[in-house]
């Protein structure tokens, strides 16, 4: 089937996705999570069929545990889809009540977005979560994820469709692609595609963000700092540095650069040295920071690197504004943190810092949807418009307004006969 | 000034603006409307310029009514500020408050956009109103107006300029752009600008999404339908579908298509066109209209056209399902009205219609942000994400996380050493 075909389809499935009820998706979940457990000896199966042709292709050890979907992974996901389901439904919530007159009210009501188009990494475990979302949120998806998990992802869209259709959810809500020139013809469909999210490296967002005219939601970058003002308590300040660069260094919630103030400079860093050199942690930095501990020298492009790796580049600066003003310049809008015991030089630093997480007194590593209570995550975003930050089911809805009436016109309202009123209700959507 | 030089000042000035409060910003707002009030002699003078320059250009005369800028639009405008002055600060507002465990509470925070691009047509009332939203919500803006009203747009720049910085604000918060040059630049500029609305005809607003990376609202089109079921009261149905198609026939909000079920077609249509031709409205119609009522013939061309025009289109239908249909096919997503007096075939309607607007017994033209009580109106998204349907002051807010911590590692909490609590909490931020 031709792309074009396949994208109105699943705008089509769309459109009946969104009037199903909450249970209804949940009985699809649930539905789910047995097809999983029925076939999991297939899953297995064609995962390794995966795992071998990877293994010939001499792909890195990292990749090849990422692209194994055992027992264990199975479960999990499986637990996952059981942890979604007790999450209340997100559609059809009411989020403003008005009566503009009489007999004239307005709802403000959460809606699926419509035909969400995904692109992601290898991992067979994404395919699930992400298709699940979709699902709760009662949107369409069309999912490209890594070559490596071809068969996996094959039949796992399969087993994904076929059980939701088995309990009356609309056919072809869920569709998997996998060619390369799939996803460029998709990035063309703006007429029947909603939103694009892509999962990967920041050179492929940015390459997506410049081919579609479709709204893409995706972080470009993940550069967080941390500034320990002069005040800070020195061992809470070396605990959640040496958390936020090493406790899981890949990821963009990771600590890149350090601005140190200049008045706490000489008693941190030899004692911050010892503690990032017994994790192994390459340290830069600039002049001043040379003059205290050894480092290599740091340069402007140091600034402006997301290393996602045991390397941390250090700047001593004189104020908080200094500091404010290198994140603002150099930053991507991920987390950035300030370390202080004074509540106004926080305040400061958590209103001036343009990003999406302002932290005070602890690790950027907190900068995560499961952390911060979401249940489920579909990705950073370091956009500002729509959804920023840690991005849970409320990132895969947007709104309609529904204005219930008896007849008025607005000639009536125009000429004077009438007037609105206005009034602000609490009242749910009867319809 | 080269235009990435004005974008960083303007990013510049938008983090200062972000840092002030609400009764900064409405001194500012203050400040605005006493010097438009002390100023207006040099503003109309300003105005007559563009006036006389564009009746020597032969300018149309609904555009030069539009130009027009005289003591009464003027007072319009302050009148306007005055309100605005009333509403609510929307910045640093608590949309979400969780406990992640004992002394780590996470706060998501509405702050502003940042930079907004707003380029519109010739009115230089729209000059005064965008960039005071602007200033209530915190963002910075860069404004293109039309060339007709080049005088105009600069004196009022200046004045709103120096009015703001008198009382405190930051320089630069406003900038007037002149020329195209600095638009195309302008559009170039996704590291300093954070949203492009462009308001004006369909085809511009698709040039600009297809030249930037920048996020664009806008609406691209408005075909709005009025589909009556056989139940509709016929009395109330024709003075909804004339208010609809006559009442202001040029805006976005207007009825171009109307659905009529086949069942209560013989009785409606006739007494429509008594109605619509009293209006001089020119009807086309399908095969089975044709039938009833004399129209020219409609093609599948006229579907899909936005008139704004004293013409009509008519389609018969058999059922719901196939107005549905139809809407979801042909329509833009604005607005959209069914006519019943059965709650069911309402929220049938009101669920599968893709649209911002789903409205029930009453006319299209209620969709406007001022009919819906938003004080202010920043133009009509046909996008489902960020902002859909008429936007206020919420479109151009975003938000921030602000995690305020006691020097907690996520170590702990990946050890099993720490639990988090995720308690859904009502307190404001207290920072």
């Amino acid at each position: 089937m031709q792309m074009e075909e396949r994208g109105k389809i699943a705008r089509d499935a769309g459109i009946l996705l969104a009037a199903t009820n909450g249970e209804m998706r949940n009985e699809g979940l649930k539905a789910i999570a047995k097809a999983l457990e029925a076939n999991q000896d297939a899953i297995i199966a064609a995962n390794q069929t995966d795992m071998k042709r990877s293994q010939d292709e001499n792909l890195g050890a990292p990749l090849l545990k990422r692209l194994t979907f055992d027992a264990v992974k199975i479960n999990d996901v499986i637990q996952g889809i059981y942890s979604l389901m007790e999450l209340t439904d997100p559609l059809g919530a009411t989020k403003l009540s008005t009566q503009l007159d009489e007999g004239l009210d307005l709802y403000k009501v959460t809606c699926p977005i419509g035909v969400i188009g995904v692109i992601f990494e290898s991992r067979p475990d994404a395919f699930v979560q992400i298709s699940t979302l979709c699902l709760k949120s009662g949107n369409s998806v069309l999912l490209k994820g890594g070559r490596e998990a071809l068969e996996t992802n094959r039949i796992l869209a399969k087993i994904i469709h076929d059980a939701t259709v088995s309990v009356g959810l609309p056919v072809n809500w869920i569709q998997n692609l996998e060619t390369r020139e799939d996803v460029t013809a998709m990035l063309a469909l703006d007429q029947y595609i909603d939103l694009i999210i892509p999962r990967g490296s920041n050179s492929f967002v940015k390459y997506i963000m410049t081919h579609s005219n479709i709204p893409v939601m995706g972080h470009a970058d993940g550069i967080c700092h941390i500034y320990v003002h002069d005040d800070a308590d020195l061992t809470q300040a070396i605990d959640i540095i040496v958390d936020s660069k090493t406790q899981y260094v890949a990821a963009c919630n990771t600590l890149e650069t350090l601005l140190v103030n200049e008045n706490i400079a000489q008693k941190l860093l030899p004692a911050l040295k010892t503690a990032l050199d017994a994790k192994n942690v390459q340290l830069k930095g600039d002049t001043a920071t040379q003059a205290i501990i050894p480092v290599e020298p740091a340069t402007e492009e140091d600034w402006k690197t997301e290393y996602l790796d045991y390397i941390l580049s250090i700047r001593i600066v004189p104020d908080l504004n200094t500091a404010i003003t290198h994140i603002n310049t150099y930053g991507s809008g991920h987390t950035d943190v300030i370390l202080t015991t004074a509540e106004a030089m926080a305040k400061t630093f958590m209103t001036l810092v343009d990003s999406a997480g302002v932290f005070w007194n602890c690790s950027t590593r907190f900068s995560d949807g499961f952390r911060f209570g979401f249940g489920a995550e579909v990705g950073i975003s370091t956009s500002k418009l729509h959804a920023r930050g840690p991005v849970g089911l409320d990132g895969l809805l947007s709104y309609k307004y529904k204005l219930l009436g008896h007849g008025q016109l607005v000639a009536d309202y125009a000429s004077g006969k009438s007037q609105f009123t206005h009034v602000t209700q609490n009242t749910n959507c009867p319809i």
